[in-house]
């Protein structure tokens, strides 16, 4: 049967939407092609992607190097499980089930047998796939005594150390496993994690959640930088996705010793970060542009006329002073000031209502980065949150670190095969 | 000058994106047709809407019949002003920064100085309107002795009494003034809400907010019913916008004793409304269609075949049972059980994280309805509150009414004119 041809709505591993003809099973002849990354699915412009399948299986994880899709839905689990059994068990339920979500499918199981709770909770029928990716990471804390992974932790996957520039919650930090959900659709997204999380009870339990909208990277060729809450362009020094040496060497786990399981993944660390965006609107504008070392509208650094000019850290004012200012966040985030180092950044905007003890807008980024080694984004802060300019307009509140394992390479697969079987 | 020309990026009125050409230019033009209603401009399907300007000026405000845009953001204001002319002069401010935000152009006043703060605050530089939509609503305690509104105040615009079903979180209740912001990009919405909590600062201070996604109502005859967070459609008997006599009867006030000065506006009810997913979600597909009176994934009703077959409320199973209970939602909700009685709503759900207390979702419905008097709503939440078969899976946590005035006819006008000056 072929993916255009029509189907009764009471099927089994359908297509949320009935009829949908040749757009839809052009999506879902992409998702077969296992064998391709995940970019090779994400080139296109946003017009009409919610149409689009990014293929689940591969040798890498969908997420990570896909184009920034519009929403995220990101939810943190403690394992609950006391059995090792138990947790890959869950981890093969939520691979299936995230493998056919992301071709716009329902959950396997009966969602139409009368006297049975539906195997998918249906929100998203009628809905398109939205270029929905579900990532997966392994907490630090996951490899403590409770599954017998403790032997296969790998040395640098730790709890961050405490960082300047934070103050935590410990209500929006850590947890044993993550899932990071993007899609072009809010109600896709939020569906998946809720629906691994229904799959995952007994084994895991929703432990934080966070919400977010906006791209704020620039991976690929076709998409515009998207603003971050402060008004500026966030993310034109971006590795781009088409970037693959970059990506191969500070990205990727390779053949480092010590975590062979986890070659081909990499390391995801979340910070949600608040700005206080009531301070920043008093600001003037010369000094919003001071802060970044960029011009606001254009997104040119300071001693540039477009975005992609390359920023000359060496200028210098009629006044002699440095024309992109020492505590510039571009200034000291950029990787010639950092030994070349180098992270792929990937974060949402949030609005979470009214902190209820400043009455200010608890908005900001929910920061995502991947890196091969958690240390690149530990040095970063280091450096920034002592001195970045920024820091008089933002916080960070919320921390994780996450191992992200290889792709899934096809249904006979499960997330984390490697680190259980392996 | 014609819109459509190109225009330097430091502009006064400019749209947002530069170079649009033709699509842009269409918008703009759009808006400047302030005779038609709202729902003029909101009849095409949802694909480029983001290009789509919705007048801001017209004799009805927008954002109540208008067709439901994707995103929502809203928020609950007190007043902190002592004087009327300063809630006046606020107002006047509001309005004009809503008229430009709805035609995708900057907040009034300068953006581009060097040595003072941005007019607006940026981050939608770059975007399309997106259908933005902002409307106004003033809650009872606007009447109180404060600004001499008093007298003004229309009898039937009270705070809601206790209702069943109801806990009540005093921290989503309530406000003076209400600001409704929609649009089909999250961005866009939330930079309406934050301009003018940031131009109403010394006037007015945030209580609280709310945001949304997904439409729950199914107005005009272009958009499909979208699904509520239970899987199900929701809003399919909703009144629908090209139904003028409908809405005059039960969503435009009249020429009603006392309230003269809100002719033509409508009353707005808020309602938080918490869903026990996790419950739900161990309900047998069986039950989940009884407690609702309809068919999961078509949504017919239980005594029919396609979703906007009418339910009949007299057909018995071969038990001689109702084929829709006595409970069903839409057996309670339908106006044959209630004199007739209708409301537009105007939802979204919502998914704000983890609720500490219970370590569930907290997620559900932001329900939004408009009607001509607050009794409407009251007489229906007091019937569905008592007897609702959904009522195992709900709560109504947070509570608002509020009071809309008139549109705003012209550029000379601002919001609440009639009843300031009237």
């Amino acid at each position: 049967m072929t993916p255009t041809s029509a189907r009764p709505i009471f099927g089994g591993a359908m297509s949320r939407r009935r009829l949908l003809g040749g757009v839809a099973g052009l999506g879902i002849l992409g998702a077969s092609g296992a064998g391709l990354t995940s970019c090779a699915a994400s080139t296109a412009d946003t017009a009409g992607s919610a149409e689009q399948v990014v293929p689940f299986h591969g040798s890498r994880q969908a997420g990570i190097t896909t184009d920034v899709q519009d929403r995220l839905a990101f939810a943190a689990f403690d394992a609950t499980a006391t059995r090792r059994e138990d947790l890959v068990d869950m981890l093969k339920t939520w691979t299936a089930a995230a493998a056919a979500m992301s071709r716009g499918v329902m959950v396997p199981g009966d969602s139409h047998a009368d006297q049975v709770p539906p195997a998918d909770t249906g929100e998203t029928v009628g809905l398109l796939p939205a270029r929905l990716t579900v990532t997966i990471g392994f907490g630090p804390a996951l490899f403590d005594g409770r599954f017998g992974l403790a032997p296969r932790r790998p040395t640098v996957l730790a709890e961050l150390p405490p960082l300047p520039g934070e103050i935590l919650d410990p209500a929006c930090c850590g947890g044993d496993i993550a899932i990071q959900a993007c899609a072009d659709d809010p109600q896709v997204a939020f569906h998946a994690v809720r629906n691994l999380a229904r799959l995952g009870r007994g084994a895991v339990v929703t432990r934080w959640t966070q919400l977010g909208f906006g791209r704020t990277s620039a991976t690929g060729t076709g998409q515009q930088t998207p603003r971050n809450l402060m008004g500026f362009k966030d993310g034109t020094r971006n590795i781009r996705s088409d970037d693959s040496a970059t990506l191969d060497k500070f990205v990727w786990v390779g053949a480092e010793a010590g975590q062979e399981w986890l070659r081909g993944g990499s390391y995801l660390v979340a910070r949600r970060i608040r700005m206080f965006v009531e301070t920043w609107d008093r600001d003037r504008l010369s000094d919003q542009e001071a802060v970044f070392g960029r011009a606001k509208y254009t997104g040119a650094p300071l001693t540039g006329k477009a975005e992609f000019d390359p920023p000359d850290f060496a200028a210098r004012t009629a006044d002699g002073e440095p024309t992109i200012q020492d505590k510039a966040h571009i200034r000291l985030a950029a990787f010639e000031a950092n030994d070349g180092l180098r992270i792929l950044r990937r974060g949402y905007s949030f609005t979470d209502g009214i902190d209820a003890r400043t009455g200010t807008l608890d908005a900001g980024l929910f920061f995502i980065s991947f890196q091969k080694d958690p240390a690149q984004f530990i040095a970063l802060q280091r450096k920034l949150g002592q001195h970045d300019a920024l820091n008089e307009y933002i916080r960070h509140v919320g921390s994780a670190v996450f191992a992200c394992p290889q792709g899934v390479a096809d249904a006979s697969g499960y997330w984390g095969r490697s680190l259980f079987e392996g």
